[in-house]
Order: structure tokens, then C-alpha cells, then sequence
């Protein structure tokens, strides 16, 4: 009963912290729309605009990342069970 | 009964990992917005447009896979049943 | 009564996991809006805003239906019952 | 009594579901409010604006069907009962 | 008792399918702002813009009689009871 | 007692549903705001702008009236008592 | 003991219906300030400006007045005490 | 204890009730920003406005003053006790 | 007992009436904003902008006064104590 | 016990009342920054509207002092211990 | 053990009472950008400028202050224990 | 197990106060924005612009404040344990 | 068991004051963005920007940095274990 | 049992930690787009823009970076298992 009582806090606790996608979810979005409208207004700087959007979204990404390594060690690898 | 506690917390839990999906709908709704306005405002560089468009969606599809894989392991890969 | 609590937790889940619909709804009908205006500003180029508009809302879609998957597998293909 | 809270479980799991109507409806309203506007600046482009719009809401629909869908199962279809 | 327990649960959904209402009156009252707008500028286009308005209204009008549909199928033909 | 728990979930649901009507109250009013700057700006039209105000916003009063139908019915008409 | 949850169901519901009074109220004050703004610019047109405001207040008041009929409804009219 | 808990529900259901009061504030305080800045602009026409907005504040008025109706029929005048 | 419960129904109960005042000041405050903006560009009409002002916030006041009398006579003047 | 529950459930309300000076910091803060601005505009006129700042703020203050005078009343002076 | 209820509804009490913080925190934050923003359009004004938006935070300030004089009261003075 | 009790309480109070940090990081991080913003265009002004900033962020740093004091108050100095 | 009834509460208070951390990272973002946007303005002025940003992002920080220190003391130094 | 309270409370704790990570997502988002438009505006700046990007969204991170390191310790090092 006890691993089980831990088993069902792991699974809810990874529930949450894979809601924390929605941060960078619009983030990311609005990068991509600020993107594509700068490429639609200089499509000779299309290099140099994606290259900056990319890294930009690249760092957004690290706390989605960050979300499914908790999810992640919560349901693989906790120490509890 | 203790495995019935478990699946149940897995079921809650995935359920709540989709929810992360509201995130990454809408940011990529706004790009595809921003896009759709800059093809109607310069036609002629729609490849551009789309392939900066495609690629930011993209990356903010990241984190709404996330939660798609999270929900899928405590489904089908919960290591503790 | 363990299936019991195992059912009605997948139902619940289902339901949260639907909500996920949210975040493209909105989306999608932004770009919408957006395609729309474009095309009355330039009804000549409709067919190259019609297809960006639908392959965004076609990336945008993806999350909403992660949400039905997840809910139709916690329905119908769940490991546990 | 096992029954009865899979059937609670189920009413609830679909009510929840229906909620995702929110995000459709506002995307919706979004693109008629521009579409009627459109119209009201160009008459003459009525066909290919409404064509648009209604080519985007049936896009946007799609996430309130799966909430529709879902709660159908969840009342009707669920393999529990 | 049990079908206490399922009526309970069934009102209570029923009740949360009738929230989904929220979305719709948002969005067709901005298209009827909208609409009223274009109306006033151009009051000769009044027939297009009308047209256009009610169409759209009408597409947006379904999420919200799905979450209606939801809640009287819960209270009358709900197959538990 | 099981009447007890079936009445007291039909006016908890009765409740929820009347929170449905946040949506049509901000959407009309919009709406209403709109209409009343347009007639401020074109006096001389006033009947078409209030004619197609009207008719949005008995558009939105639909969903309105949905979560009063449903309230209603689960006060006077449910069928479990 | 009976009567005393139905009668506690029917209070904290009627108080939840009351809580709709938030959208008519933001609604109607959005349209009171445009109606306003309007006056000021046109104070010759006061009262085309003030009857359109009012008759789209009177509509949006009507999603008000549901919350208000629900809970007294469930006060002085339900069927169960 | 019966009526202990109905009372006390009665309470919980006035305190819900008078939170209504949040949207009439917001949307008075709005009309009365909008008519200090019409007033600042058009101060020959301060009778106009002020008349308007008065008006406007009286409608939108009511469903505070109907939140309150349901808290004192609630706490004075429910039939339960 | 019972008037334990009661009298913590009525404490939570006027804690949620006073949170009503959150609407009125925000409200309030966004007037007194615009005040001092249309004091700042016509120092002029200080008389007329500040009574209009002030009239505005007195009738905005009256839900965050509805909130205190609730909540006082939940305090003082409860029927059930 | 009786006298504990009364006062945990005193407690928790205090809380929530101190909980509406969300509001009126919000607004008076917005008050504050069209204050600074107009000074920047119009030093000339730092008098007048530095008084119509202040009287609008305190005004807005009102409905924090009524969550702080029902924290004190159901900390200090609450009928029932 | 009734003092450890009473202690914990305290802590639980004060705690919500501290989160009042979040209305003075991002108002007077709007209140420097504004101020920081007239001081780059006109150093010469800023002793006036920083007055102003000095003494619009002291006002701004008093509802946290509120929420810090309730917590502390709950913690340390509270008249229960 | 009382003191257990005490102490679980005051561990989830603070928290929430540490919630209430919230408010003013977003609220100095547009101040700092703007103060960035504000530097770019007159970058002879920075002195000014910068001590302009600091104060009122130090100001609006106060609320974050309260709700650490409180924080660590909960759990060093609470007088019941 | 008491002690792990702290525990559990210690953890969960942590995680609540960890979310503390949504504040600053919004608000550094929009000053980091401002930032982004003067240096590509005024590069020339690059030294004087980034300090401002930097100077103003450190101040936001601060309310990050409390949660951080609440949660590290409700884990490793709280007093009660 | 003792045990299974604690790692469940650790591991909900953990995952409420990671939620933190949406404000840094939304911000650094923010940053990044704002970024893509500067250097779409003058490519000649990349250099200048991303470092002042990058700089902003570090210290961003930061917070982001608080709510992993607590969720690690609550799940790795918590000194109570």
C-alpha cells in the first residue's frame, strides 16, 4: 500500500510539471510569429533572422526541458521506489 | 486495491500532462496568424515566409510532445505496474 | 471496486485531457481572423494565404489531437483494466 | 455501488470535456468579427472572404468535436459498463 | 444510494457542460461589435455584412450547443439510470 | 437520504450553469459599446446599426439561455425525482 | 438531516448563479464609458447616443437577470422542500 | 445540527454572492475614467455627460444590487429556518 | 457545537464578501488615473474633471459597500446566533 | 474545540479579506503612473494634479480599509468568543 | 489539540494575508516605469517627477502595508492562544 | 501530533507568502524595462534615469519583502511551538 | 508519523514558493526584450543599455531569490525536525 | 507508511517546483521575438542584438533554474528519507 500511495504522488507530480510546457509553448510562438513577419518584411536577412529566432527559442526551450527531466525522474528513476 | 491507486494517479496524471498542450496551440496559432498576414502582404516570398514559419512551429511543438510522451509512459510505460 | 476507482480516474482524465482543445481553438481561429483579413486586402492572392493559413492551423491542430489520443487510449486502451 | 462510481466518474469526465467549447468559441467569434469587418471595407470580396473564413472555422471546429466526441464515449461508449 | 450517486454526479456535469457557454457569447458578441461597426461605416453593405456576421455566428454557435447537447443527454438519456 | 444528495447536486449544477452567462454579459456588452460609438459617429443611420446590434446579440443571449434551460431543467424537470 | 443538505446545496448555488452578475456588469460599464465618450464628442446626438445604449444594456442585462431568477428559484421555489 | 448546516451554508452562499460586486466595479470605474477624460476635453458639455454616464452607471448597477438581494434574502428572509 | 459551525460559515462567509472590493478598486483607481491625466492637459476645467470624478467613484463604491454590509452583518447581526 | 474551530475558520476569513488590497494597489499604482507622467508633461501644473491624485487615491483606498477593518473585526472584536 | 488548529488556521491565515502583496507590487512597478520613462523625456523635471511618483507609491503602499499589520496580528497577537 | 500539525500549517503559510514575490518581479521588471528603454533614447540621461528606477523599484520591492518577513517569521519565530 | 506529516508539508510548501519564480521570469524577459530592442536601435549606446538591464533585471531577481531562500529553508534548516 | 507520505508529499511538491518554469518560458519567448524583429530591422547589429538577447534571457534563467534545483532536492537529496 505505502508504494503505491508514492507510485500515484509520482504520477500527479509528473502531471504538473509537464503543464510547464505551456510557458515556453507561447513563448516559442510568439518568436515564431515575430520571425515570420520580419521574414516577410527583409527576405534577404531571412539567414540572420532564423538563426537569432532559433538560439532565442533554444534557451526558451530549457525550462520546458526542464519540466520532462523532473517528469522523467519522478517516474523512472525517484529513489523511493 | 494498491494497483488500482496507481492506475487511477497514472490516469489524473496523463490527463493533466495534455493539458500542456494549450501552450503550444496557441503560440503557434499566433505564428501561423503572423505568417498568413505576411504571404496576403507580399506574395512573392511565401517559401520564405513558410519555411521560418515551419521551423518555428516547429520548436514550439517541442513541449507539447513533451507532454504527449510523459502521459504516453504513465499509460503504457509505468515502471511500476 | 478497484476497477471501479481505476474507470472512473481514466474517465476524469479523459475529461482533463479534452481540455487541452482549448489553446488551438483559440489559436486556430486568430489565424483565422488573420487569413480573413488578409484576403480581403488582397483577394488575388487567396489561394497562397489559404494554404499558409491551413498548413499553420494543420501544425496548430497537432496538440488538440495529442489531447484526443491520450483520452481515447485512458477510454479504450488503457493497460490496467 | 461499483458502478455507480463509474458512471459518477464518467458524468464528470464529460462535463469537463464540454469546457473545451471555450477556446473554439472565442477563436470562432475572433474570426467572424474579422471576416464581417472585411466585408464591410470590400463588398466586392465577399465570396473569397467568407470562403476563408469558414475554410478557418472548420479548422477551429475540430478541437470542439473532439471534446463533443470524448464525452459522447464517456457517456454511450465506455467499455467499463 | 448508487443511483443517487449517479444522478449527483450527472447534474454536476451537466452543470460544467453548460459553462462551455462562456466562449461563445465572448466571441459573437466581438463579431457583433464588429459587425455593428462595419454597419455604421458603410451602411450600404449592410445585407453583405449581416449575412457574414450571422455565418459566422452560427459556425461559432456549435461548440456552445454541444456543451447543451452534453448536459440534456446527461439529464434525460444518460444509459446508467 | 438519497433524495438529499441528488437535490443538493441539481442546485450545486443549477448554479454552475448560470455562471455560463459571464460570457453573453461581457460579449453584449461589447457589443452594446460598439453600437452606441457607431451611432455617436453616423446619428443619421441609426436603425441599421441598431437593427444588426440586436441581432448579435440575440445571437450570443443563445448560450445565455442554454444554461438557463439547463438550470431550469435540473431544478423543476430532472428526471431522477 | 435531509432537508438541511438540500437546503445548504440550494444557498451555496444560489450564491454561485449570483456570481453571473460579473459579466453583465463588466459588459454594461464597457458600454456606459463608449456611450459617454460619445456624448462628449457629440452632445447634439444625445439622445440617438443614449437609447441605443440603453437597449443594448436592456440585452445585456438578461443574462444578469437568469442568476437572479435561478436563485430565487432555488430559495423560495424549489421542489424538493 | 441541522440547521447549523444550513446556516452555515447560507453564510458561505452570501459571502459567494456578494463577490459578484467585482464586475460592476471594474465596469463603473471604467464609464467613470472614460467621463472624466470626455468631461476634461468637453467641459461646456459636462451636464450631457455626466447625465450619460449616470445613466449608463444606474444599469449596470442592478446586478450588484441583485448579488446583494441574494445575500440579505439569504441571511434574513431563506425559508429554511 | 453547531454554533461553531455556524460561526465559522460566517467568518469565511464575510472574508469572501470583503474580497468583493477588489472590482471597485481597480476600478476607482483607473478613474483617478484618467483624472489626473485630464487635470495634467486642461488645469482649467480642474473643478468640473474632479466632481465628475468623484461622482463616477461614488456610484462604483456602492458594490464595495454592498461587500462590507454583508460581510458586518454576517459578523453582528446574523439571524442564526 | 468548539471555540478553536471558530477561531481557525476567524483566521482563514482575516486572510481572505486582507486579500482585496489587490485591487486598490493595482489601481492606485495605475493612478501613480498617469500621476508621474502628467507632472513629466506639465510641471507647471504639479499642484493640481498632485491634489487630484491623492483624492482619487482615496477614494480607491476605501474598499482596502473595509478588508482591513473586517480582518480586525473577526480577529478582535468577533462576537461568538 | 484545539491550539494546534487554531495555530495552524493562523499560519495557513497569514500566509494568504501576505499574497495582498501582489496588487502594491506590480502597481507601483507601473508607477517607476512611468516615472523612469518622464525622467528620460525631461531630466530637467525630475525632482517633481520623483515626488510625485514617490508619494503615489506611499499611497499605493498602504493596502501591503494592510496585509503585513493582519499577518503579523494573526501570528503574534492574535487573542485565541 | 499536535505540533506536527502546527508546523505543517505554518510550513504550506509561508509558502504562500513567498507567492506574493509574484507582484513585484513583474512589476520592476517593466519598470526595468522602461528604464532600459528610456536609456536608449537619451542614454546623456542615465544618472537620472537609473537612481529614478532604483527608488522606485526599492519602493515597489517592498511588498516582496513583507512577504519573506512573514515567511520567515512562520518558520523561525512562530510563538506556538 | 508526525514527523512525516512535516515533512510532507515542508515539501509542499517549497514547491508553492518555488512558483514565486514566475514573477521575475516574466518581468526580466519583457526588460531583456526592451533591452533587445534599444540595443538594436541605438547599438552605438550598447554599454549603457545592457547595465540598465542588467542593474534593473538584479532588483527583479530579488523576490526570485526569497522563494528560492524560503524553499532551501522549509527543506534543510526548518526548525521543527 | 511514514515514509510513503513523505516521498508522495516531495514528489507533488517537485512537480508544483517545475511549474515555475512558465513565467521564464513566456519571458525568454518575449525576448526572443523581440530580438528576431530588431535584427530583422538592422542585420548589421546581429552581433550586438544577440549578446544583449542572450545576457537578458541568462539571467532570466535564473529563476527557472531555482524551481529545478528545489524539485532535485526534494526528489535527491531531501534530508527527512
Amino acid at each position: 500500500m505505502a508504494q503505491a500511495i508514492i507510485a500515484a504522488g509520482c504520477a500527479v507530480g509528473a502531471g504538473l510539471a509537464a503543464i510547464a510546457g505551456i510557458g515556453p509553448g507561447i513563448g516559442q510562438g510568439f518568436a515564431a510569429g515575430k520571425g515570420t513577419e520580419a521574414v516577410g518584411n527583409q527576405p534577404e536577412a531571412k539567414g540572420d533572422i532564423m538563426s537569432t529566432m532559433l538560439l532565442g527559442c533554444a534557451v526558451a526551450e530549457s525550462t520546458g526541458i526542464y519540466g520532462l527531466v523532473i517528469a522523467i525522474i519522478l517516474i523512472f528513476a525517484n529513489p523511493w521506489i
